[in-house]
């Protein structure tokens, strides 16, 4: 109801303000005799860590996860999962003056007006801080979905108007090789050098991820409400500074002719499959055995290091400048949000369609 | 939990399949008190009713709804409001060869992995006749949220490659003057002559609705999974054939700066706005007052009247070709099922927004 | 969130006022390949209807379920199963009074403060003629029932101050041999002798129904908020003039001690079971393979024909006399209304547990 | 969907294994505004302490509470507020032979059919530790509802065969006042003899817990399925150990005529209510202002300290010899949590209600 839960049956409730206590989490409905490997998880919060590199925000968060219940000799019980980070390098004083002025394309003003009071440090629950919940949570996800033989990727595909070339094989270890998390080295040279000119500006960039999904066994997704690239669409545009989304050819589909765009099915040693894939691995709302294919725009980080005209709540004009530690450019850090909020998409459609046949 | 409610408090269940005794829903947490207009919504029926104009469907229902609860002396009730629209010009006997084979970039194949078993006649509830209960369940919406100030507009802004010209002036009530659904009479033109060249050569084509919310006010949206444009995200690509979804800047915001996407806060005779807009009047996924702007991409229809290679569910070749009546564009008849999904999506979270404060 | 839907993956949604159009509702999450006998939907209407006997209601209902969607060629779809019963003997004028008057211990009043308008005819949406549809969607998930060896059973127990004897050996079939529904005949004559008598005075009388669920696996229910004697109990609460509900030793329990009360584990055969069962089935919230046994007091029918003083809207005295057609004793035909909740519960908890192992 | 959460607007999603690190949970939907007293929260927790008395569990738990957000500066943010407490004195070597035999009418043997592995420690999340989230957001919502000018006692008013006496005046101030929380002192001293003398022969007994709400206004509660009293029964059956639940009269209404059962309404100074509550203050499960009145019945303890006979895993024979810390009676530590539980239903149906009307 509030907003704070998302999932069916695979079900995540997550907490925490930037410069609260802690920042954490309820996975509920995993089920039960999943092994599950802390050090993965550990591994995708280090992804998404501030920090962590030169085109990164350098506020210095350890993101240790403490996991507090649901899991017993290394596998999952089907109790709900508990757990929480930290918050350790927070530095309120640096939001002083935004108790009093409105950050331009930043939430304070609607959630002011929304809730009447609010956390202003750091951007309090509206700060994409609360993204390190949906990192924990889909790393679980990711390891029952790895027993399910199903494998999520997610990369950076555009850096402004920098679009990464059409590669003739996908490395997905290249990936996470660079630190713009975009698997071609020649592209992602190119979209550091922006990002560091930007930064170096305080200026800030918007980009694309671009995300497929390999194992999906035809016949998950569920009409006519929760179609499964619906239920994507959901996941990927709740994440902040997300703009866009496109399943398959996306809006590329509204120029094209049926002739052009329809899928021939055809049989592959015995398999039923599309020799094409426009539809982007679901039709009618269900996955159709193909990959799942889909792209996420994101806007430029609201905040930059320069001067900005605005008002404060009364109204009266207010400059404001950037200050904390921010990204210069979301989308490298973003790369392993994108792809846990798939697995936990995938994930509870998954079990949902356990409940379609007799 | 099976993907037939969409809504929170404002809750839509639906029901029915294309060639099933008649399709309908139940649209309960509508607050007792709303006056409810019986011709607005039967008028809402015949935007979206085949059969309409020379472009779309020549399927003959008359679409008349029947409402059979939850409405007292015109006034809703506060309790669940049935309605119920009989499907009377079904031709099952078009879809004898669908038993076979698998229809191209249809929910055929899908349907069956899920389900094992399934009314293949005409699409079952996989048919886009589904959308009759969303038109009708998002007409009701609107007349509460008419009275809460709230008006929404959609129209046909590209079909193939033609696109509507940026309008000066922006007349709603030029959407509903021509077949196509696009207020530029030159642009409508053009786009009504490109369908019916497709469609006399058995081709279809996609197309692009815009859509634009007035009167919201600042606060509706709730963080952090349901912001207000992953709501309409959600609901959007729920709808048959929609592949793509933007608000706002939507995927041009991906190559721009934060100097340049940034909508500056003023202050306009007493009231915080925005002057640029670039946001689509939601910031930290609630509304901040200003216009909320999306929109939303179809893919071109699946039947074609041609032949076209495919497998029936053995896996052995099929050829089929479209029978049925069919539109060779779906975005005209589109476009009152999208301002419906929206009407859904804004009532629901302006009724969840009371839950806000103390 | 409005309250008219029941359950988490099988789903009612239920629709109608008393003296409105029709009743009816939609059951979502069916799973698809249920073989549906709808004459058994109509028989358990049937043992519901008004006028069926000399101890019920005379209104004159013909009760025929029409069953729009959701099921193809006799089995069940997977899609949701919409149905609607028309209202026919509706005689409104009988209650133009109420209008003005409030029953006592009938929701008129609390109704009006909720809402501040209401369909005041027959009780709207308040009256019992609303578990019809929770009839009709037990009948079906009492098919899915059956088809997993699983058989419930609800009898009348107690009348007033008539209790049925303990009997040796349990005739299913002889419940619905008599027209009070309880498997005792000598009891059974008693109790129809007494409602007569309180009929003639205009009076009305309270009872128990108890009930017995043979066949549910152990491992049914959701530890911790949904136990399965949790749903039940929600279920039973939810019925018209329902004041108390038991789980197995129920209200006794208080008064005992764990060396009397704990039922002791035994291998019979090979299987685990325990030897005494004040368990009532149910160890944790979860089945433990047991017969589920509870029992569900109703209080008696607050519509006498005889006068009795109240208040109007203004709170100015008034005199309220009985009019309309009402039952002098609930229970009879409530016997297949506590069996059908039981149906949708179990129905409900059976698929859910499908959800708690890899 | 596995049971985990409470509540449709203010939701509590719980976690924790009696043996594991930490119990939490996160309440979310408390609106923005509500000034929240953490002493208040540590205080109803100690309530429910272990060994806080000489007739409890000697268990030694701090049981202190780290909220870790959703509050700033003393008041409710509007988003969720996640807690912990940490499990200190945790012994789990007094359950190694539980990983062989089941406990008598404990949990064991169904959750391990339900599951196929469980965390045996204690009882793992079946243990009664679990209703310390309960208790930790109930005194939240309390706080709420004080506001609200609702106030909720509950307290000890049977204890085995011993029934707290009818009380001339109550003095909610005298629950607290002794350790087992019965309001008669005379009462309460023979039912903590009775609890002592069971106590040293190694048994337990049962009880019932009676409570009182006042203070909430007419039209409270969801027609249909989610009547006030249903919404209570469910909460309370919920509770570890509860058999039964009764609104109102109860059983007793069984026995009961109408014209002996209806409440009258009258005008009292201007305010229409009932002159007499069989109805427990709920009508038409809505409240009608009047007090709202229940019983829960509880089980006795199962865990006693004698030898009984039972199987293991494999179905062999096994004595079973109570070990670990336990109660000799739920009830007076069960006193918070009925409160608590019945905090969490009426703050979430008062929410419910702000959506009933225009």
């Amino acid at each position: 109801m509030a907003g704070n839960t998302f999932g069916e049956v695979l079900r995540l409730t997550s907490f925490g303000e930037s410069h609260g206590a802690a920042m954490g989490g309820i996975l509920e409905g995993m089920p039960s005799g999943v092994p599950i490997d802390f050090d993965f998880i550990q591994l995708q919060l280090d992804r998404r860590r501030p920090g962590q590199s030169a085109i990164t925000s350098p506020r210095r968060e350890t993101d240790q996860i403490e996991i507090l219940s649901g899991i017993f000799d290394g596998t999952s019980l089907g109790t709900p999962i508990g757990f929480i980070i930290r918050n350790i390098d927070a530095k309120p004083a640096d939001y002083d003056q935004l108790k009093e002025a409105y950050r331009p394309s930043h939430a304070d003003f609607a959630w002011d007006q929304k809730y009447g009071f609010r956390d202003y440090r750091g951007g309090g629950r509206a700060s994409a801080r609360e993204t390190i919940s949906r990192v924990a949570a889909g790393a679980i996800a990711m390891q029952f979905l790895k027993q399910q033989g199903i494998t999520i990727h997610a990369w950076v595909s555009a850096v402004g108007n920098i679009q990464m070339e059409e590669l003739k094989s996908f490395d997905a270890d290249a990936i996470y090789s660079n630190e713009v998390r975009c698997p071609s080295p020649s592209d992602a040279e190119r979209m550091i050098a922006y990002i560091k000119m930007l930064r170096d500006k305080g200026d800030t960039t918007g980009g694309i991820i671009s995300a497929s999904i390999q194992g999906v066994k035809p016949g998950i997704g569920e009409p006519v409400f929760d179609k499964l690239h619906a239920s994507l669409g959901h996941a990927m545009l709740s994440i902040n500074a997300v703009k866009g989304f496109e399943i398959g050819s996306g809006f590329k589909a509204a120029s094209m002719k049926g002739t052009e765009h329809n899928d021939p099915f055809v049989n592959h040693g015995g398999k039923i499959t599309t020799s094409t894939n426009f539809s982007g691995g679901i039709q009618g709302g269900i996955s159709n055995g193909n990959d799942i294919n889909f792209k996420v725009a994101f806007k430029p980080v609201a905040t930059i290091m320069l001067p900005q005209e605005s008002v404060d709540a009364s109204g009266d004009p207010a400059i404001v400048t950037g200050k904390g530690r921010h990204d210069p450019c979301v989308v490298p850090r973003a790369v392993p949000i994108v792809a846990s909020m798939a697995a936990l998409v995938i994930a509870d459609q998954l079990l949902r369609s356990r409940l379609s046949r007799l």
